[in-house]
């Protein structure tokens, strides 16, 4: 899968080669190239060229590698998967790798089973080509926002005086899991009143009180695609100011979702919606980046930053999350997910942006 | 944390550079010697000295370094988290990286940055200093343990005809957070009837049905340490065949914990284990290794595997897991978590290991 987009992005057809990572740090290109659903394929490799894709792995994995369009090979010991490496390269001088999930061991080692190759990093076409979404892609992170979207809904639904961060972030994850989502790639950010001021809060045993904001911000995965839905409620009636901050982070949220489009540049977007703030008496008090990529990871590419000169294409998908943080009172975020089209934009998160009041 | 541990093994007091993985991606060693307990520190470096160790982050999680014992340097620009480096570390020729978790991307950025230093893998020294655990972590795991073994049983008292296996995972993965478990770090393997002849297999929509097995292997986490819980129970009455695969299984499980003890060889454990299998008829059917390191990865060092010519040590903390696989037919896995002790070893989990009939 992919391939043919790959390969009119690099220069030449040298074959890349891709060691996979451990069962916690697999290198999401592994699924890309392969397409595989299942399987963790530790520390296994995977030749891709423009003709197809080969996956070297062990027994414990060939059933869910035989599921693929793939060739399959299997090894029985590293031996054997180095001699299977150097048989499938050989015949290149030159070999592409993926510097930015490569660890430097499997490096050091593809070094010494191919001494005289010269290795070249070709990353950042890697990543231009997943940034670009197929209609499939696309339709996996549809899925994907729109259990994030409902989960949500049923999660406030159940929020009580006295609840914890951490018993919403499970009602939260549970929710998600009975809509379909597998488990999320990340730990969900749940945070009440003060405690969210930390835009990477990690949820305690805090209790809900009244007049608290709530902020929860999280990612279902669909088909190991991944959402990331952020919302800022308030436990009981909003306070003025609670309402002034939340006014103005809504106000850069849309008008960063306006802004985009096929042709606008990333840190002119992040511009637009960041002004909004700082015109504000909240100024300064927007102390991340606007928006990243979403796809295979998380925090995937591009990045809606004020130092990023990246043109934006038809059908990436980014997140638009404007925030306003004050320490020792709280913070509001609002983060929506988007599909880039020709002439702006589709928001696929599809949960009310207004302020709630529970 | 740890710095005094690690340089009892090292040759050398050079410094540690270790440069962070994006969210998703985290070198676990990051907050092995920071000790923080909540923060994402994408791309945040850290440089480890005998004396103790600098985070050098930006503002977004300079809040969770703070609550760390570790000095804090942060930095607003990629320039100055450069400069910040190259300043922390211009007073040494050699510097150290952690091989294992470094991407090829940062060490070629260390490289440029640093021109003139030798950069030296030390990551076998860092994982035989995470392989001994201290009292604290022991600590932590029990803990994650005992989640897994009670959620388990809750999950058990849930079972009904009809169920799916992600209808199963759900519930495990929802009573884990309710018992204080953090997100686990891995989907869970959750197999019925035969499906439990695939050992990494992905819940599907299959559903239950009388006389299946099924198969839950899954992993809690606390304080950032996880578990590694498998059982195999039948849902009705167990089959001769189910009755004699789990016999067997357990056999191993039993039999590998007992070889288990301070200076055993890791493949001497595997064989003892292995030949209670391929003795029976089923030989050649336990087709992955017996057991692997916990901590702060799932699949963390060392290996009990027929290659592995590891001596364990007290304080090591592993699993042991035999199991017998046929296609067609089904699986059984039985997985324990242990701490090796001077003569022999603790087993963790505490849920039965008897075939239950739910």
């Amino acid at each position: 899968m992919h391939e043919k987009d790959l390969y009119a992005r690099v220069k030449d057809d040298y074959p890349i080669l891709i060691m996979n990572g451990t069962k916690t740090y697999p290198d999401p290109n592994y699924f890309y190239f392969s397409g595989a659903k299942f399987g963790g394929f530790e520390n296994c490799a995977m030749v891709v060229n423009k003709s197809g894709t080969t996956i070297i792995t062990m027994e414990l994995e060939a059933e869910a590698a035989r599921e693929t369009d793939c060739e399959v090979l299997v090894y029985k010991t590293q031996a054997e998967r180095s001699q299977i490496i150097i048989d499938k390269l050989k015949a290149s001088d030159k070999v592409y790798i993926n510097a930015s999930k490569l660890n430097v061991q499997h490096y050091f080692e593809m070094k010494k089973m191919l001494p005289n190759t010269t290795f070249i990093d070709c990353s950042s076409e890697i990543l231009s080509t997943r940034m670009i979404k197929t209609e499939q892609e696309i339709a996996s992170l549809k899925e994907a926002t729109k259990i994030s979207s409902r989960a949500l809904e049923n999660a406030w639904s159940k929020v009580h005086e006295g609840m914890t961060e951490k018993e919403f972030g499970t009602s939260l994850v549970s929710s998600m899991m009975e809509l379909g989502s597998a488990l999320p790639q990340c730990e969900p950010t749940i945070a009440f009143g003060e405690n969210t001021a930390f835009p990477h809060f990690q949820a305690t045993d805090r209790r809900l009180k009244r007049g608290d904001f709530i902020l929860a911000d999280f990612n279902a995965l669909y088909n190991k695609y991944t959402s990331d839905l952020t919302r800022t409620v308030v436990f009981g009636n909003a306070s003025k100011e609670q309402n002034e901050m939340h006014d103005i982070v809504l106000q850069a949220n849309e008008a960063g979702r306006k802004a985009i489009k096929d042709g606008a540049v990333s840190k002119d977007v992040e511009r637009i919606a960041r002004n909004i703030i700082d015109s504000s008496r909240f100024k300064g008090k927007f102390i991340h980046g606007l928006g990243h990529g979403i796809g295979l990871e998380l925090h995937d590419h591009p990045a809606l930053s004020i130092s990023s000169d990246m043109v934006l294409k038809k059908n990436m998908t980014i997140t638009v999350e404007p925030g306003i943080y004050v320490f020792g009172v709280g913070g509001v975020r609002i983060e929506d997910d988007v599909v880039v089209t020709k002439d702006g934009s589709i928001t696929m998160t599809d949960t009310t942006r207004e302020l709630v009041e529970l």
